[in-house]
């Protein structure tokens, strides 16, 4: 395979660059479900837009969608090679709990080999280190393939715009494969590439019982406390075993065969590790099933925030009108997002006692995805990740949802390739994420040889 | 018994410059539970002992106390005749949920019959008509009692500095009988007096798993949801038939006898009305005991707040690192809150799964009360509302908890009448909170005929 020489060569000379650069992308606070946040979603996709004109892309533009606006721009000079399709976000998550972060979340502090900010992992710091790939490979002349780039605004709250975006520019976007960078790998010395990821469905729960807070004294224990009667509702959700008890909820699930079982088996996890990686006391999950089936391979319900009555400083006697929960299941080939959201609601119809009313609002969803391990896509990508670590990376199946590759699947029939570098502890959508910074630099030499291998 | 004819004559006359004063009264935002409202606090003490001091009492003091002040002042110009020391609260309930009052909780606007505000009912109409009454009939030459006026600043956080105020102030607050205004009737054209209130024990439960939030889609299914955990454990709480769990929760709860059941039969509960009020769907409760039971007799376990993770806008796939619940229980004789908090740690104790730490702290706790009914100063209390209304009152025991009763009843071995012009519809602690103004200024005749009574 080619060695796209000057291009990494240059690469490493400009890492205190890189590094600046990116921390002026991580400032901008992106935060997609915030509606205050939007004049900076128009900020950062101005900044992506800038960087592909710089480079040198043509027909460069920031396109509206329903939701946020998604950044285009491509490099078609290669003809007769094959074309691809790089995709990220530049949208992040909310910043809370703020008090639990050691530095402010877009102060992107570097402590150590760590860049602290939101974003800088998921996914920032990937989107920024593919571009400076085909920055430094388009400055050398050492891009030999097409390119086409587009980073949506809305991934974080579940990428509800880009469907109809993909559906409406299906010839723009035409391609060979998808590079998806909204990925990691296992250890800062051992590189890992996902070929399953898992669906999505999010919902907002609420139950209702009086018309107003009530004085828990004078009506307490005569009419039915909402947050008693959510939290009855959320515990009916697991058994014993930590199964899921929606009606039909596993009808559709794939069985573990025994190879993959053995697989999996092999990737360098370590329970121990997780607890103190994690912190927790336990582990805990479907009985059956180890860590990594649990997370990679299995489908969940969790509860993701959960409000009723007074939550502030000290006490305060009041009886409820209603109390909230947002409850998401990752799912697993074969589930639908639809379907489970009717096995939510017959739970809820069947188990919801007489004195409360119920409310249910889908927020997100998607489906499972699994891409297969022996393309030519898939070797280039090994290659550049050896070539640059000097190890062979391994396969595993993602716990998260990147409802985009299924989406291009089902809309463009292409895979994706999912290679990019955070990892697990960067603690993405938490407080303090960071993204370790020789991933990001290794991740800018991997694309680079990524891009050259596809021309072979 | 006598008639203080000119003071009821006065009042009457002086509603518009009442209810001006009491605007006044209830727009100082004395919200005793947060901190930032500490000048508040003061503000609204120096209010009431303006007022003490204005209408000529003695020894007028702010008195400190571990936390927010005491007012006290006394009229001690009765020789050989009862002291009553009269009870009530300057400090308010927070405003929370503040967008679903109709007006500003402290614009004091009347719409109708009735006064809306925070404190309008609890309890500042109520302390204000005791003022106005002693103001009359000071003014009027009319006072045959001997009067101690202790008004506290820490009621709706439990009253935590009371305790050691009174231990403290035995000689000053000595006394004969004890009018407790924090207290309501059932309808506008229904007195009623209160004999019997139910304890209260209030509790912040946390339950925390892993050091920090983690993304949902990674680490769920793995380790445990500290929102399901809190949710199993609070649903664990009651059975199917509406009773609490906790170990021994009933052992010290003295059996209803059949004639107090007859006896509360007979007042005029409605079920259907009691939907209309609150707006719930249906009933709820413990089996075997009816909503006037339920609420006045038998001991209840509330949620009284609920929190974890993400509550804003949207959707963000966090597994959270810990999940709060604020719990509170309503006492009947003989239940004790420090035995009953005992119980809630040895329920957490069993129950709380192995990949969860739980931490419980104890916010506010009180016993129960119950007041002989037929003693001279209640007959004082039956005989003013008589005459006031035209019809006889009806005895009722409340749901709610009033810990200084059984505080007076121990320290000070008096007994406490209890008697205000609150509603039950009020919505005391909820949104709109409001004082139906017809009562309040009965209210002040009612004050004035028990003062003029006690002299008998």
């Amino acid at each position: 395979m080619p060695s796209p020489t000057q291009s990494i060569a240059y690469a490493h000379q400009n890492h205190a660059r890189y590094l600046a650069e990116l921390q002026e992308l991580v400032r901008i606070p992106s935060i997609s479900t915030l509606s205050e946040h939007k004049p900076d979603i128009q900020r950062c996709a101005d900044w992506v837009a800038g960087q592909l004109r710089g480079m040198g892309f043509a027909g460069v533009a920031i396109m509206p969608t329903a939701g946020h606006p998604v950044v285009y721009g491509e490099w078609l000079n290669a003809p007769g090679k094959p074309t691809v399709l790089v995709y990220g976000h530049y949208d992040v998550q909310p910043v809370d709990p703020l008090n639990e972060w050691k530095a402010g979340p877009f102060e992107a502090v570097v402590r150590g080999d760590d860049l602290f900010a939101r974003g800088a992992s998921d996914m920032k710091g990937q989107v920024h280190a593919f571009l400076k790939a085909l920055e430094a490979m388009l400055k050398h002349g050492e891009l030999a393939v097409n390119v086409k780039v587009l980073v949506e605004g809305e991934e974080e709250i579940g990428s509800p715009s880009l469907g109809a975006f993909i559906a409406a520019h299906k010839a723009l976007l035409k391609c060979d494969v998808v590079l998806n960078a909204d990925s990691g790998i296992l250890k800062p010395d051992l590189p890992s590439l996902i070929y399953g990821l898992r669906g999505l469905a999010y919902f907002e729960l609420w139950v209702h019982t009086a018309s107003q807070d009530l004085h828990s004294g004078t009506f307490g224990g005569t009419i039915h406390n909402p947050a008693q009667a959510l939290c009855e509702l959320i515990a009916g959700m697991h058994d014993a075993e930590g199964r899921i008890t929606l009606p039909g909820y596993y009808d559709r699930v794939r069985t573990l065969s025994a190879d993959e079982r053995a697989e999996l088996a092999r990737l360098p996890h370590n329970d121990a590790e997780w607890l103190t990686m994690t912190g927790a006391p336990a582990l805990w999950g479907e009985a059956g099933y180890t860590t990594v089936e649990r997370f990679g391979a299995r489908p969940t319900l969790e509860v993701n925030g959960l409000y009723s009555g007074f939550i502030g400083e000290g006490s305060k006697t009041v009886l409820p009108a209603k109390a909230m929960a947002k409850l998401s299941m990752r799912l697993v080939p074969d589930q639908d997002h639809e379907e489970v959201e009717r096995q939510l609601r017959a739970y809820l119809a069947a188990h919801a006692p007489a004195g409360v009313r119920w409310e249910l609002k889908a927020l997100a969803g998607g489906p499972a995805a699994l891409v297969e391990r022996d393309s030519a896509y898939m070797r280039a990508a090994v290659a550049a990740l050896e070539s640059t670590w000097g190890v062979r990376p391994v396969f595993e199946r993602a716990g998260g949802s990147v409802p985009i590759v299924s989406l291009l699947q089902k809309q463009l029939g292409v895979d994706s390739i999912l290679m990019g570098f955070g990892m697990r502890d960067d603690n993405i959508h938490g407080p303090n994420e960071k993204q370790h910074l020789p991933n990001y630099y290794r991740g800018i030499e991997a694309f680079i040889r990524f891009f050259a291998n596809l021309a072979e």
